[in-house]
């Protein structure tokens, strides 16, 4: 057992024999043992010296292992569900001397990556999606006529999301030949409450499933002159009702609980299971950040941490440091939430258990009646919000911008289109940083603008943000505000009602060009206006559009300049050339935003300015703009990437 | 058991004295009985003259009449999951002398509708909603103290969305004080094929569950030394592995099958149970079309009907008849479908539980192998396909263009990220008519076109739309097309390549105006240009931008307009705009498409007129654009919708 981070690179022969290339297949018991040790003592060293997330994979080291010892990967297919356990993988299979570069522009990503090995076989930064993903490989191997084993690996976390049961049915009755291994360690990011975590809890309670014996018991005293009989052979029956019988109903093969840590025993019931024909299902029981003392005390406070710089550092949740006085947004709408809901009876608040990243932990504590963490379950968090909403109540859904494209369907029927008062807060808008492609909020100003009936609002600062959600909750219909993620600009919230709230806020006047600027977007505004003599909007709201104001600032200026930290297609920017045209006015509008790609992973100042959202890109628009002569040719006229 | 479908009002006394308000409550059981025969001769009378769903209804008169018996409604909630089968309950709720209002403008919704009825207490138009909203009311009436009841009423098919698994979870945990009954049809819209479906398959086969009682006999043989004795009680055990099994595994309580036509039993079992604690589920079976012979015999042929001109017609899958030579779009997808799976051994085909709607049936009795019907399941659907497309398979999802928002975070993360070679055919793209607000396709190209890595085509006519289906399906990476529900322009298929497929089409030269004009907009776009001398393109593609076309119309007319059946908002006139604003053009572009709310149900032709898709509009938008006023001032200061 580790009690320490170490920081001086760790001895690991075998490991360094894996890395150049000796094959896992030869390795005996004991060598994988060793190895497991290896992996372990390099995993911690490692992250210790890059950030990043280790919990979970300081749980699935002897899974990990036994996988690539079993299977002739990557030819056989491992698809691992929530990418964080993968840093041992990623070990493994060649990727030990980058291990350096985690999360980092340029170097290795937090989660598996296609493009990045050939033993990442599918990318996966949202949860539940290995068993579908798993399942179309292991279809088109039967189609194909390839003899290569196909192998899910998802938590009880993620198990809750209900693509993974969609799946679960669809393979129970196709019946393809594949293996799911179900690693349950009790808990996802946070504190997960889903009926199905209840029912693994009820398993983990008791060796002998004493819980699952009560459960019997309800059914057999139902039977009414069964149960006499029954209970004569009670001891007989225990593994009747087993905790493999909700998959065992769904059609699948199941075994288990197994000690995900007693490796020779995973070893030899894999190698039994993996010729079996159809769906097999292998649970395991394991522990998040075992084999280091204090992960395993408190798993949650340890799911990442920050690199270390000098000393080992206590647990962090999120991996980048808060800047020392400038206060979180998640923080922000914490406190917010607690204080409306002090106001009003009527507020509850909803979470897809991301309790402790939306900065709920408080409310959760002192509104326990009003605070509903509803487990990986997007879509169910949204239409579950919209019939609270049907009964008066003031739903809060708290949500990350990445995730809300999961419940998109039922924002747009079950509270948009009914007009019901749902608030939105949306976290981790724009560029989310380390987490890359799949944790952006790169989109979510697009695909909510089309939908009617929803206020989209976009604060610039702490303040703001507090305001503004302040007046999405009064107004009685949908509405969303979406802040990023990290620290704000160090504005203290001042609880003064701003009285045009609702309206953009005009920060500079300057010369003939207005820059209409977007929630986290204000500070590179502000610096290129004050270098450049630029009027300077904060737009505040991106839904409703403010039409009026948007006239007036046409007739005062030359040009338009928008920013924001959304695609450009079809964003704020859009909306505002959209008005534009719809005013008939033909005031040049330039619009900044991300561009038409996915943007790696990599620190958030750095993807900003890399991508765009900076005082220089102003400038130099501005220049095109005062020059009369536009952006240079090869920008108007850029290949079609798709086609390219 | 009634043959023909009444084309005089039946006489229904009991019903009519409902309908003026006698109470439910009242009733004794012969006269519930009398009811509900009435209550099916008046239902099959109304669809008759209106045409619409009446398969689903048929087969709930029982239980809608005994929920309003024994349910204090409106006060107690009942939420209906998929829409098709509340007319009875519109029926016995006040709106018997509208029923012939059905589907109309300005008529009955075909759905539950908060805003038609205080009886409707939650719009259901996309299935696997009601559990979560549902959930919701029954959380807020605990939380407030009401002692209000709340049922929700979900079909077999429904429940396989991966959304109703996450409330039956949520709720398994929490334990609402709810009730849901699953209304066990065996069937949802077409057929119906994943796990559970099959898992209650498995329990219809035999009213004494010789199925399950063999799924007891593999968990038995398992546990080896327990076998011969369980053997001796096998049949007192019969209900232990009973189909509520998996319903109870997740925290429910559980009772049924029960037969759902059986009035006196379902009276006095929900009875029973309206005041139990905590989740309960009642699985009921019923027979759709129950009481009509033909519908009886033939559930999927007599899912809705159009309505009687003189004399009874035969089924029809579509309630509006297709133009006597024109293809519908549907078919021409599935004649495609079948001569590429011919030429192309990679290609596999996926529906969400649509085969028969997607024009998918021929294909499936040709190619059963290559097809899969994943049940409603959206989300799986997707990253399916993914899975599939990994192995060097060439996967074409067919979906509706409303329906693929289950799927957006898939097709984001899954596919786009992944560049991933997946097609998707997206059918019932635009104003789809009748069905309505929850049915119409109108935001695809706003939440699509901000997807990187994604090509966007909306095709013309039936040739086009074969052609693009190709280019898309023959482009290396994630590309759609959408076409519009129901018949296209009676242009027939020629099989000779497209030369210019990627490029937008110049199909008339006019004078200073261009009409850019998207998918079934394009007959619109001629009325007007033919009257008024103005320029027509056919666009083809959203995505890629066609950048040089674009530019080139700028340089050759003075203004232009696109026309759209999607909204306005980042659709592909908004496209238009940030192309024409990045060329530095400054040529006046007017976009129609549709416009910031929600659409009712109407006819589709109706409805395009309505909302601005039609000559009309054009033909005024290019007169203020040639009298240099540009649109009048209330048109261009419109007032904000959500403020209003």
């Amino acid at each position: 057992m580790l009690t320490e981070i170490p920081q001086v690179r760790p001895v690991t022969p075998l490991l360094d024999a894996i890395d150049v290339g000796r094959a896992l297949s030869d390795l005996s018991n004991d060598e994988l043992l060793t190895l497991c040790e290896e992996l372990r003592a390099f995993l911690l060293y490692s992250v210790g010296q890059t950030g990043g997330h280790f919990g979970a994979g300081m749980g699935v080291v002897e899974l990990t292992v036994a996988l690539h010892h079993i299977f002739n990967t990557p030819d056989d297919r491992i698809v691992w569900d929530v990418g964080h356990q993968t840093y041992p993988h990623k070990i493994l299979t060649g990727r030990m001397q980058q291990m350096h570069t985690m999360r980092q522009a340029g170097g290795l990503s937090g989660f598996p990556k296609r493009s990045e090995s050939e033993y990442d076989t599918f990318g996966v930064g949202h949860s539940s999606t290995s068993i579908s993903a798993a399942m179309g490989m292991a279809l088109a191997a039967r189609q194909k006529g390839d003899d290569r084993k196909v192998i899910a690996v998802i938590g009880d976390g993620a198990i809750t999301g209900g693509m993974a049961f969609e799946a679960l049915a669809h393979a129970g009755h196709e019946r393809p030949n594949m293996l799911v291994i179900l690693n349950d360690n009790q808990m996802s990011i946070g504190h997960n409450t889903g009926g199905l975590a209840t029912y693994f809890a009820k398993i983990w309670a008791s060796k002998t499933y004493i819980a699952m014996r009560e459960g019997s018991k309800k059914l057999l005293k139902r039977l009414g002159p069964a149960w006499d009989i029954a209970k004569r052979t009670e001891e007989h029956m225990k593994g009747m009702v087993a905790p493999g019988t909700l998959f065992e109903e769904l059609g699948w093969h199941y075994i288990g609980p197994l000690d995900g840590h007693d490796l020779p025993q995973l070893v030899q019931t894999i190698e039994n299971m993996k010729n079996l024909e159809g769906p097999q299902i292998l649970h395991i029981r394991t522990v998040k950040g075992k084999g280091f003392a204090p992960a395993e005390q408190d798993p949650v406070g340890y799911h990442a941490m920050n690199k270390i710089e000098a000393q080992p550092k206590g647990p962090q949740h999120e991996t980048i440091p808060a800047k020392p006085k400038a206060k979180k947004y998640s923080d922000v709408f914490g406190e917010w939430l607690c204080e409306m809901a002090e106001r009003d009876p009527r507020l509850v608040a909803i979470t897809p258990a991301m309790c402790e990243g939306s900065g709920m932990v408080e409310f959760s504590k002192r509104f326990p009646d009003r605070f509903y963490d509803v487990a990986i379950a997007e879509q169910h968090a949204v239409t579950l919000a919209a019939g609270l909403a049907c009964e008066g109540l003031k739903p809060v859904v708290a949500i990350y911008s990445t995730f809300l494209q999961r419940g998109y369907d039922q924002l747009i029927h079950d509270v948009a289109l009914q007009n019901l008062d749902v608030t939105f807060a949306i976290d981790r808008a724009g560029l989310v940083g380390e987490d890359g492609p799949t944790h952006h909020g790169a989109f979510d100003l697009s695909y909510l603008r089309c939908i009617p009936n929803l206020m989209i609002g976009a604060p610039a600062d702490e303040n703001e943000c507090w305001h503004m959600l302040g007046a999405a909750y009064q107004h009685a219909g949908a509405a969303s505000v979406r802040y990023p993620r990290g620290s704000g600009r160090g504005i203290d919230i001042d609880l003064e009602p701003i009285a045009d709230i609702m309206q953009p806020r005009c920060i500079r006047k300057g010369d003939d060009i207005a820059v209409l600027s977007y929630g986290a977007c204000l500070d590179a505004a502000l610096n290129a206006g004050s270098a450049h003599n630029l009027s300077v909007y904060d737009m505040r709201w991106v839904e409703p559009v403010p039409t009026q104001v948007i006239d007036t600032v046409c007739r005062e200026h030359k040009a338009l300049i928008t920013l924001e930290d959304n695609v450009s297609k079809g964003g704020a920017g859009s909306s505002i050339l959209e008005t534009v045209s719809r005013l008939g006015n033909n005031v040049p509008v330039e619009v900044l935003g991300l561009g038409d790609s996915f943007i790696e992973h990599g620190s958030q100042r750095d993807l900003r300015e890399a991508n765009g959202i900076s005082a220089h890109t102003i400038t130099q628009k501005a220049s095109y703009l005062r020059s009369g002569v536009n952006s240079p040719a090869e920008v108007r006229l850029q290949p079609n990437r798709i086609l390219a």
